[in-house]
């Protein structure tokens, strides 16, 4: 934990903050922080900044903590990058999920494919905000206040016939990941604009060519990455990274 | 498996190769392959090229197979990186080395850091090559036969101060991930060199003071993710792709 992160529900009068739970576990057994110890934190989708231990009370996990939260003035950009992904067994998504958080997503679309299990969408992972712990681990790890914004779309057809028209001017690109492609990331052209991408990437097994075809008529572009099939949870890492620096993709100072 | 590979020692005269274990399964009930069809094959270390399935005896996970391998007039490039990482738990190991493999990286030095628990030493995975399958998947999920040469190193200051300027000279440059570098890998220089590079990357929690100050008197540039600190596993797959696409990183064609 690297940023210890609070709901905008959690701060209080005063910009108090009551936590008992693992948080103030690692602030007691990790940090070993006393009162008057100051620790990084944020604001869950708001600004970043510190927090001072007011007071302790109780031991181990039953631990209780009082901080004083005090913003800085600025709060992470909005990234630029959305993903689009076949849906990937629960065990590979909870640990992509923090990858991805990490690494600084607005969206992540998890839609049906061809080759998506449907046992997949019936998950608990995927109910009532399961996975929103992994988010949150992912944004802690890497110092980040900004949660991907997580939507699930069980029919492909209609998320990519009916949705994706009508967001597709809000990005300056639209890529679909496909080892045939014969073109790489590197290839495209990359002028200093400042738009937002969308990113597709297939579950494991990848895209059948009906799929791809979908995504071209929507104008995505196909790229791989050279001669390599990645495994998904791979291309996912690789690919965002790839597109963070090639893109004018500012961090947050 | 995107590539079935045979290890050079199992190519017998006139290029027969027999398989009796996962391979042959996989021939059979997931390719479903029968006599006279072919599949695309690789020597490890060696030539692409195709194997023609010849006979098939008995059924399920004993079924034996037979083909014919004939290589074609290539093989893949040696990959242009080389990768130190601090040993990192088993479980986040095989996967890594699956991945890194994919990636297509030359050398894998294992070593010690202040933050890697001595018990990681000790794991079955690194006695005997246990680790090689995770190589081999790696290769056979991408499409290539150069296997990663992993060398494991119990002792940091050693390695990084006897055996490292006895290797330096092979590498045209050598980084070392630490989050707190004001450098990322765009802001370096990239020119057209073919050299080799050198990645060092921490284990969980990172590299400490200590061991950053012997990597950089060493002459190795320590370099960032911009603000962000990134989990062993995600910093290896986002550094290695990063640096593909800003090297002269050409794939096998």
């Amino acid at each position: 934990m690297n940023l210890l992160l609070f709901e905008p529900s959690e701060i209080e009068n005063e910009n108090i903050v009551w936590l008992q739970d693992r948080r103030s576990e690692h602030i007691i057994n990790i940090l070993g922080c006393r009162p008057g110890d100051t620790v990084r934190a944020g604001v869950i989708n708001g600004p970043i900044g510190t927090a001072k231990v007011l007071t302790i009370r109780g031991k181990g996990k039953k631990a209780e903590v009082s901080l004083h939260f005090a913003a800085h003035d600025y709060q992470p950009e909005q990234p630029v990058i959305d993903l689009i992904l076949g849906l990937v067994r629960p065990i590979m998504l909870k640990r992509l999920l923090a990858q991805v958080a990490s690494l600084g997503v607005g969206r992540i679309f998890l839609i049906n494919a061809n080759r998506v299990e449907k046992s997949f969408f019936e998950t608990n992972l995927l109910k009532d905000e399961n996975y929103r712990p992994y988010l949150v681990h992912g944004l802690e790890q890497a110092k980040d206040t900004r949660m991907p914004q997580v939507s699930i779309h069980k029919r492909f057809r209609p998320f990519v016939a009916d949705y994706i028209p009508a967001v597709s001017k809000t990005y300056c690109r639209m890529l679909v990941a496909h080892p045939e492609a014969e073109t790489g990331l590197k290839q495209l052209e990359w002028p200093g604009q400042k738009g937002r991408i969308l990113l597709a990437i297939g579950p494991e097994g990848g895209w059948v060519d009906f799929e791809i075809n979908n995504f071209m008529e929507q104008s995505f572009v196909p790229v791989s990455m050279g001669e390599r099939i990645l495994r998904t949870d791979t291309a996912v890492v690789a690919l965002l990274a790839q597109l963070m620096i090639l893109t004018d993709y500012k961090e947050a100072t």
